[in-house]
């Protein structure tokens, strides 16, 4: 069958390659510790789900606007002023099936073919395969391990600009790494996009999933919201990876822009489920600060699990629900220098799947260290704990 | 604000525009009856709607599988496979959120820029907006109005094909016009696909929106399955145009290449909605029939309406929940030959809201005849009454 010549150009996430190893090897019986995806394994708020059944009662399954509801789109721009300590309003907003979309719709409304896009990686793998399936060059930035923390290889970001390139991708509070920026490195880099006159995607999925301090957008920077689309999910603080609600946030001649998008590609995001999201940024919280509450213990055991092990030195993000060990020298004792052989043989002796450093973006030339990615949303502690017990045994056997 | 290029070649549905004229009459105290909008002002059948809830309190609330959930995916092939008489499995199903993205996934995944499309126009707009957005060449064909049904116009079709003609979409059972394709028809655009080596798009949106008779898929003819991709449509059978429900159905290389395109977009349908989805195939069709049924007795009573009306000619079509008449004799006695204007005079003087054959493609160049478009989706029996007692005094003034 003839393909279109695009799809060439379109990737995808290797991750689900590694659910569906997971999901053989325990068909074969075995027990896995699935740390592979970023799913959560906890309930939807009740509060969410009691505004989708009313929602639904009260007849709210036709169609409706294509930029979401007018009370939705008003309570995430609430939500996010008070959080940003920016103004937005509701004709900032624009509602999506999820956070994901908001990547290929900016990228498509500003970015034309032949313009270079500054993305993270290691970072989530549609940066890259959105960029150039949709024509542009995929201009990579990496991150440097610090003491207590991955930071922006700055060197990397002035580096990689040139007069072709339009669009800085940024993903503060980092999948996978758990990357967050300081103040002055925000203002470092409110400073290169300015001076280079960008637009920014500002991937803020995991804004609110904070155990410790506040978060900070980038966008509270001078002349920065002017110049940025903010990804923001439902998905990862209430619980609703699969209900599929999330917003484009910014400039308003851009989000009209993604509106029309969303005009052509589904019309609308499902309308009962815009209700259920009104509920649950509007009602009690307890629910939702529950979620964090037990995702936190889960950080505690798992990097407490990882940091005992000889060979792995593991950062403790204070926000995400990733950790990205660095095991450079777990594997050279292993005498492993492939990323898939080393994931394999860890699934297969001790029954933990988890995904590395190859499914975030191709790797680049010299990378000096080694790492694998934990995600433990998706597994409760007493797992984690027993799974960190044999992921010790055979790291240092 | 730099917008990228390929916006400019992105339309829209112009039939939004007039929702909002006619919620601005509306709110000025006035009575409007809504035949502008095909959605439907009907209940989703309660066996979907417990669907949804038990599905919720299941726990499906993750990210499910990219193309589907595999029952769903095996309950459309199956649905389809019966009334097409045609062997689909689960391979040949990708779920989508709606019918509509199945429009620009599909043209994404076979067609290159410069490569023609014929289309039918009057039709669904994002048709042509969707062609030319990603890159392709919008070849119309119209349809010929003769006794008792719109017929595709074969030279139309025909003198529209060269060497870069490589897909034809149809829509049988046409949105706006009812057309349907006899058997003698469907065998003849079989032959001109084979003879040009064309794939189809086959919007069967309306397939089961069927008041007498049957419907016969494109796909039946020898060889077309192979060729064809089929968008399929939760929406209109089970009244959920608001929850967002579809599939793309045809051969496993090309549904393939759509779920990649699904992984990137929006990574799955919303999870739960899919176990609603079967529910609504598996359980009691009652309340799917009486939704046929209500549609029907509109359909009834607004061709009965429109036909009662001097100057008006109005093919009352066995499927779809849409009314095209011929106008072109009221709109020459009234001295109107602007669509617009008729419209909004229409609007103002009764409070009768109607699409018109402008909003479904670029009006062609000497179409001999003048069409509006009636949408009884929306509106009652007794309003349906009321607002042709309206409309025939308006127009036979």
């Amino acid at each position: 069958m003839r393909i279109a010549e695009r799809i060439k150009r379109l990737g995808t996430e290797t991750a689900f390659a590694v659910s569906g190893e997971a999901a053989t090897f325990a068909a074969a019986g075995n027990k896995v510790f699935p740390y592979h995806l970023g799913d959560l394994n906890l309930k939807t708020p009740s509060t969410v789900v009691d505004g989708a059944f009313k929602a639904i009662a009260d007849g709210k399954t036709g169609y409706c606007p294509n930029a979401g509801i007018p009370q939705l789109r008003e309570a995430i721009a609430a939500d996010v002023s008070a959080s940003h300590h920016t103004a937005y309003a509701m004709e900032n907003v624009v509602v999506q099936p999820g956070g994901k979309p908001t990547i290929g719709k900016f990228l498509a409304a500003v970015m034309n073919p032949g313009d270079q896009v500054l993305y993270p990686n290691p970072g989530y793998p549609i940066y890259e395969s959105q960029i150039e399936y949709l024509g542009g060059e995929a201009v990579p930035y990496g991150y440097i391990e610090v003491e207590d923390n991955f930071e922006l290889d700055f060197e990397a970001i002035e580096g990689g600009i040139t007069e072709r390139t339009r669009v800085l991708i940024l993903n503060d509070l980092q999948n996978p790494n758990g990357a967050e920026l300081s103040g002055d490195q925000r203002a470092r880099l409110a400073d290169i996009v300015r001076r280079n006159d960008l637009l920014v995607l500002c991937d803020e999925a995991y804004f609110d999933m904070r155990y410790s301090g506040t978060s900070t957008s980038f966008v509270e920077e001078p002349d920065m919201a002017e110049r940025s689309v903010i990804l923001y999910t439902f998905s990862k603080k209430f619980a609703m990876t699969g209900w599929r609600l999330g917003a484009s946030i910014g400039p308003k001649d851009i989000v009209d822009v993604i509106a029309k998008i969303n005009v052509n590609d589904e019309s609308c995001t499902t309308h009962f489920i815009q209700y259920a999201g009104l509920a649950g940024l509007q009602r009690d919280q307890t629910e939702v600060r529950e979620i964090l509450a037990e995702l936190e213990r889960r950080r505690d055991a798992a990097a407490a699990g990882l940091n005992a092990i000889a060979g792995i030195r593991c950062i403790v993000p204070r926000a995400t629900f990733y950790l990205f060990p660095n095991v450079t020298n777990v594997m050279r004792r292993k005498g492993l220098t492939d990323y898939e052989e080393f994931r394999r043989a860890a699934l297969h002796a001790t029954g933990v799947s988890f995904t590395t450093r190859r499914h975030f973006g191709r790797t680049l030339p010299n990378e000096p260290n080694q790492y694998i990615r934990f995600a433990y949303s998706g597994i409760g502690v007493a797992d984690i704990e027993e799974s960190m017990a044999l992921f010790k045994g055979w790291c240092e056997a």
